[in-house]
């Protein structure tokens, strides 16, 4: 049984099935490939977007959706191997998986990093433990990546790009008030990778590198589908001659856990702004974000309400992409 | 397109057309106007009735509700233009309400003042920049007026009083031991002034009256459909003849954002609860009230449970008007 | 109208019919009985299985849930008749009651005690409320007593053990770091002692004993069902031949709402814990709870983890018991 947890466990060509489904579905495809079944949706993290697609795209291939705030509506969860349960969880997730995987036959779960201890954080334990006990497929609504808005992004790039192979992409780090996930930073650079695009990672100095794990997995991809991988601090070679712009913050790796040295550095690079100067540098690329975005931290207004940003039809996707993920799992 | 914002937007035929929409709902008509389609409900604040209806109103119909709380499982929404977002909000209206227009047909919003400032909260910036920036039409659900609570009110009018047109209408303020929303009040000067009712208002004093935009246009209304308005602080005055009483509290505009001096006022007013002998005084009036109510504070148990006391009927007809309310706008 | 409240109100035969249809549920039978038809879900308190069950239930029969949660997204509730509501509650059940009957065909509330007096909390006043004030039949989510889990455990003993009468039960308390809510102790002995199964309390010391009402049920259930109902305080006696071990940890009523002294008394019963010495001493015992559990506090994860441990499919047959309870309640 295949779960979808990380797009590293797929291959190019098994995404691109996915990714043509999308598109079908987004043609007018209707599917009903989840009638009498449900979806459980494992919140510990607010939404907008991933809640109200999964929820609709659910609904409408016949299927229904229960929504559970784990710690809030729903009892805090343990997932620790082994652990004496002495602390505020009333429930571990063994219990949790196998129980919902009697109800449900789906389970999505989106469970954000704790952000004390990286090494700790970087093995991704609950959606691992659900995976582990579950008896139905799970889906990753962002954890430490996020492989639901991956697709959304290469659905996007697809349609107003064509064939992305030697396209070239550019990550780039911007200011943040607070220090936040790499998920989205790490999905950016394996989806962009796995699609042979000549990427590059914008960001500060080396403080603000991504985890080695995925540095070096956007480098094998690239060397496995013909494309490149290269890190930059500079702005104006990231920026000059680029196709499309994704745009995330992040807190730093070496201070994690450690955020109020963190802040002082980071507070030096609110410049990294995307507006349309740094715009201007590129071979009229689109601009991109997973949303939400802060205007005028991030992004200026002007940027967000070009033309060239594409941020609305890649949150549409989310639907199309999630239908195509679900249908796969559950028709596996 | 048109937005269901206020009811100064729409004329007495055309709310009429709704009304009678809803009583043949009421009646046991069926629609599928929301088959495969699927509504947005935003609320920033509570709700029983309000989202109960909505949702089963969307059911009834055949799509499907996504209930979203911004700054709870959704993430808090910035509504200013042009804002630099170094505050608390994640997202912007702009992106929420386009990306939400992507995934549903219908968005509704309940956002209540911030109880700051009068001349900001009067504005209603979130549910305007809502209906800016979405394409596909948006509805209040409680901002600084209440227009589905209108509807609901007024179809209970006309199902006990019949034409409504000259019949004496009180709207008494009560005490609350907080300042509460001025919506529901104002939108009961509006919906019964539309219908050519002898309105009255009656408040402790002047601190109490209702914000001048609202009171203008119930005389506006009362000029155009044959009806008239007055204030008085005087009780007796105020229940003499009427043949329905709805009751609110609300805080004192003059003291806005400064509700300590107010409590002190407000606190002096504990008599203007609707008692027995107060509905006495009338025209063996309809009581009635928007819920939820504090028992033996706003209305004694008396009243509540009394066969004149119509607040339940009320509550019954938000189901029948919201869906009267959906089906016109999504059919325009 | 009859509720679904207590299992004391319903004797075995028309308990065994609603285990009967469950079966029927769980062989694949489908219902139609909530088409057109909804299900008010009040949860006061978190919840896991019943939500996801009581949802999907609805959901399978045709029906729609709305899940409100008063004093969170919902309007927070007073229950006192007659009281002067001016502390935190906005709205009486009587009005929540009463208008929730007007959209919906069933209502299900979960309200745990308060732990502050059980000579209140023992009168289960908000779900007496509601099934005063409701015009439609009200179901137990879990008050004082959990009636719903009593059907699924029943459900389980009887597919695991076939005719429960003369069976050995043991109802261990184990530790647990907070006094928690006695409804599913009062529960467990209400329903075994109902199908005459030979029933044991095991808790530490007096203290722990449970309410004298649901003791004295089960006494009077075992005399007239055939059964035998005693309390021990020794751990070996207890286990000796038992055929079942729920487990279920609940404070000291004598020390209720007194709970820093409780908890210097319940830390000295760590070793009721449910491990594999104990489950040695019985008659190749099933073990089951209710969950959630914490693990290696309440039982060992060898226990949890063990063939002979049925909470999972205690867990599944909530779905099944709760859709012939509403089933059944909607077609008296």
């Amino acid at each position: 049984m295949k779960h979808y947890i990380t797009t590293a466990d797929w291959d190019q060509a098994a995404l691109q099935e996915m990714l043509d489904l999308a598109n079908e579905f987004k043609q007018g495809a209707t599917s009903e490939c989840l009638k009498n079944k449900s979806v459980a949706l494992l919140f510990f993290n607010p939404s907008l977007r991933t809640r109200t697609s999964f929820e609709l795209g659910t609904w409408q291939m016949g299927g229904h959706a229960i929504v559970l705030e784990p710690g809030k509506s729903a009892w805090p969860l343990e997932f620790e191997i082994g652990s004496q349960m002495d602390d505020v969880a009333e429930e571990h997730v063994i219990e949790a998986a196998k129980v919902l995987s009697r109800y449900c036959d789906l389970i999505c779960i989106r469970a954000f990093p704790k952000f004390v201890d990286w090494q700790e954080d970087k093995q991704d334990k609950m959606i691992n433990a659900f995976a582990k006990y579950a008896t139905v497929p799970v889906i990753n609504m962002e954890t430490i990546t996020h492989p639901c808005q991956e697709l959304a992004h290469m659905q996007t790039i697809q349609e107003k790009l064509g064939n992305p192979k030697k396209k070239k992409y550019l990550l780039t780090w911007t200011y943040h008030p607070k220090p936040l996930n790499t998920a989205v930073a790490n999905s950016s650079l394996l989806i962009a990778s796995k699609f042979g695009m000549d990427v590059t990672l914008l960001c500060p100095n080396e403080n603000y590198l991504l985890d080695d794990h995925y540095m070096t997995l956007a480098q094998k991809n690239a060397d496995q589908y013909g494309g490149s991988f290269q890190v930059t601090h500079n702005i104006e070679e990231a920026y000059a001659g680029a196709e499309i712009v994704y745009a995330k913050s992040w807190g730093a790796l070496p201070y994690f856990g450690n955020w109020e040295p963190e802040k002082t550095i980071r507070d030096q690079y609110k410049h990294f702004i995307v507006d349309e100067n740094k715009m201007a540098m590129t071979n009229n690329a689109l601009f991109s974000h997973c949303l939400p975005l802060r205007r005028n931290i991030k992004a200026t207004d002007a940027v967000m309400d070009a033309d060239y940003c594409v941020a609305i039809d890649e949150a549409e996707n989310r639907l199309h992409v999630q239908k195509a993920i679900m249908s796969q799992l559950i028709n596996q």
